[in-house]
């Protein structure tokens, strides 16, 4: 069984150049642990160990690692090696590779192609980045419906060896049209006698390969399907699409939204290898949304410049109200995204949610409320810091403006996602920044206002 | 080919009491899009039309709803129509249906099942939950390798219709361990004739009973599976788990993940049933602790009481610039912690991000504070305000703070998940709540002092 075994004995038969070792550790490894490995050792190493694999295993090996390191080895290699390499690759795993090339070595590869695979290749490199048909592997089988499971095996024997899977066998019409797609099992636990017209249940999930590849993720997930079939606009096969492939592409969906809720444009390329100053006009924008809007603080603090002057006091508990409007926020806007993310809530129950945070809002602002008010009291009476003759009229300020802000947080944060889906934008934009800048605002009026009615007469 | 086709026409056949055309519709439908459609309808309704399915297609159409709409229906039935769902329900989604359930309902389900799928029933539930045993399914074909690949196909048409895949083959040795796992498509491209031994690879990766079913993911990931063996500490094969349960647990594992993110504990339930209390407690804790860390900023500003007092223009900027520091860190620590979660940044590689957040917090902080220095400065140009004699020093002090702010946050917010998982701690703690409470104090410090640098004999 194979499992994480990538050790120290491995480096050290590298360091020691003992290739016949070498060759002999990884006989009995998988490609996915091999490509591990490789990931682990010094680039100019890579593509010694690599040329000791078996021509087969190296192939697979290669579809392991990712595009940098594949476009190192190529470059290392003879062209007769990289031409046998991407001549074997199976051809999703090549598109992924050649659209992250610049052109001229993408020409350059497309060269060391047999004129078949060329043309598979560049048919696949035409459909625009980002669809189904960049992911699809033209590579499958299809049967009549007229056969008999004699002949749909006879067939899988002979023209079977090419297609990445056998799992799923797609039935055609005359037209080459897609009629059915029939999984391996049904053919294996009938008598070959059977007609495949007898037992196909002429119900199919297809792929258009124009289709969003993000798309894919949810038919995929809907369907319960590790594979699926990809058509044209005439409903001809295209070719297929891989669970595998969509868990990679679910991973980069991922990453973005959770960018997004971070409070910045997705990067849409690795933090680690993005450019500077891409990734600083990534984030640049959306912190200057935020700091612009944020000014609003400062326009509105305006407003209360006589007060803070009077009671100098407000002053200092105004960073400590304004963030717990702000974690109040973001705690609902993060549940409701998420919530809507994964189909659990929908726009018509917004709300059925308003309701739920109003109440959340209250009982959270009434714990942190009687915390704060607690905190002024203790500090007055252990002789931490002096509030003054109206320190208890303070803690009560406090506390009172605590519950309405942690109240107004959790229900703006919580309608925000509804608000930005019903005018079609992207509900994980309501980031927790946003949040915070749009309560932070509000929480400030609350704020100035509760002290103007509570402290009238005494501070004000 | 199907799709959304779920369209107003069966809401109204629902409402007509049209059985005879609604089972007519669906009769060509996808056992998936049946379900989607069953939730769209009345709870009451929804057990009506699911009598109206085949016996066949009804399980698998409930395979396809939640739990909670599971429930509700198996109770709608009688015992007998229970029963034969119940029995026929593939043993992973019934664990997961039964897992959910209080124990009386459990031991009253058990009781309506067959004496041989209680017995797997109970197994399965024997496994600790969120362990791989609990989506298991335990039907399986196995074959011995000294067989011919006709002896496996012979064997597969008698035993195969039980197991739910045939996509992958198993063989074990005299003690039923398990020593490969073999892609059905190695039995169909060859002549009948060969023996299982000369074609296996001697290669398998298999998940353990007992392994968290999280971890479960990464394995298919990395191997590029849709199904994989479970063994028990023996190295017996006692079922095997399939994508699809993989998927959703991701999707749960990736709640958890943003949930964390966004300030609070994971809520381990969906946001729309859990109940009240539960989620406040889940909610309050984080908040507390983020409440009384956000405290500090209280105590820090009893030390620039007298600077306020002075300078109450000072106390205007304040959300402004601790707003600032707490998205640029938001930002920062979202990258990391993701980056870190998809295994792209590891410890190690802490110095080179440090001067990479140094560089973009740099540039970032001389955006806004150029931003901040101009609009005070063309405000007080313009007449909307008046800043005084000495507003361009405030406008500098202003400008510097938000340069200093914004790196200081930047390089907080990327340090502090690798300070966590240094630590053992989950990075995805250092939430953007959590980071903008830590750089609002020292965003307080760096403010005041400033201040206190540039408006030294003027304002201050």
């Amino acid at each position: 069984m194979l499992g994480n075994l990538i050790g120290p004995e491995i480096k050290e038969l590298i360091e020691e150049r003992n290739f016949a070792a070498l060759r002999e550790a990884f006989s009995d490894w998988a490609p996915a642990d091999i490509g591990e490995c490789l990931t682990e050792i010094p680039e100019d190493e890579q593509a010694i160990v690599f040329r000791l694999l078996p021509h087969a295993m190296a192939t697979e090996v290669f579809e392991y690692l990712d595009t940098e390191a594949q476009e190192k080895i190529l470059k290392a290699m003879g062209h007769i090696e990289a031409a046998r390499i991407l001549n074997d690759m199976s051809p999703d795993d090549r598109t992924a590779l050649l659209e992250e090339l610049p052109g001229a070595a993408v020409a350059q590869m497309l060269q060391l192609l047999s004129p078949e695979e060329k043309a598979v290749a560049q048919s696949l490199l035409n459909y625009p980045d980002g669809t189904v048909g960049r992911l699809m592997t033209p590579e499958f089988v299809t049967v009549r419906e007229s056969w008999t499971i004699a002949q749909v095996l006879d067939h899988v024997r002979e023209f079977g060896r090419d297609s990445e899977t056998l799992n799923v066998i797609y039935v055609t019409d005359d037209h080459g049209r897609l009629i059915d797609d029939v999984r391996i099992r049904e053919f294996l636990i009938r008598p070959t006698t059977t007609l495949v017209s007898e037992f196909r249940d002429h119900q199919f999930v297809a792929l258009r390969a124009t289709d969003q590849a993000s798309a894919a993720y949810d038919l995929f997930k809907k369907y319960d399907r590790a594979i699926l079939p990809v058509i044209d606009s005439e409903e001809k096969l295209l070719g297929m699409v891989t669970v595998d492939d969509i868990l990679d592409i679910q991973e980069e969906v991922t990453t973005e939204e959770m960018q997004k809720m971070g409070g910045m444009e997705a990067l849409d390329e690795p933090y680690t290898t993005i450019a500077l100053p891409r990734m600083i006009k990534k984030r640049a924008t959306w912190l200057i949304i935020l700091f612009l809007s944020e000014m609003l603080t400062a326009t509105a603090m305006q407003n209360y410049n006589e007060e803070i002057a009077k009671a100098t006091v407000l002053a200092m508990f105004l960073p400590l109200i304004m963030s717990s409007g702000g974690n109040s926020g973001s705690q609902a806007t993060t549940l409701i995204i998420r919530a809507m993310g994964v189909g659990e809530v929908r726009l018509r129950d917004w709300f059925r949610i308003m309701r739920k945070e109003l109440l959340a809002g209250l009982s959270l602002g009434v714990i942190l409320g009687l915390i704060g008010f607690f905190r002024i009291s203790l500090w007055q009476f252990l002789h931490i810091f002096d509030y003054g003759q109206y320190h208890w009229v303070i803690a009560l300020t406090v506390g009172v403006s605590l519950i309405g802000v942690v109240m107004w947080g959790s229900v703006t944060g919580a309608m925000l996602p509804f608000v930005l889906r019903r005018f079609g934008l992207d509900p994980a934009v309501s980031s927790a920044p946003f949040v915070a800048t749009l309560v932070d605002v509000t929480g400030l009026l609350i704020y100035f206002n509760v002290a103007r009615v509570i402290l009238h007469g005494t501070l004000l």
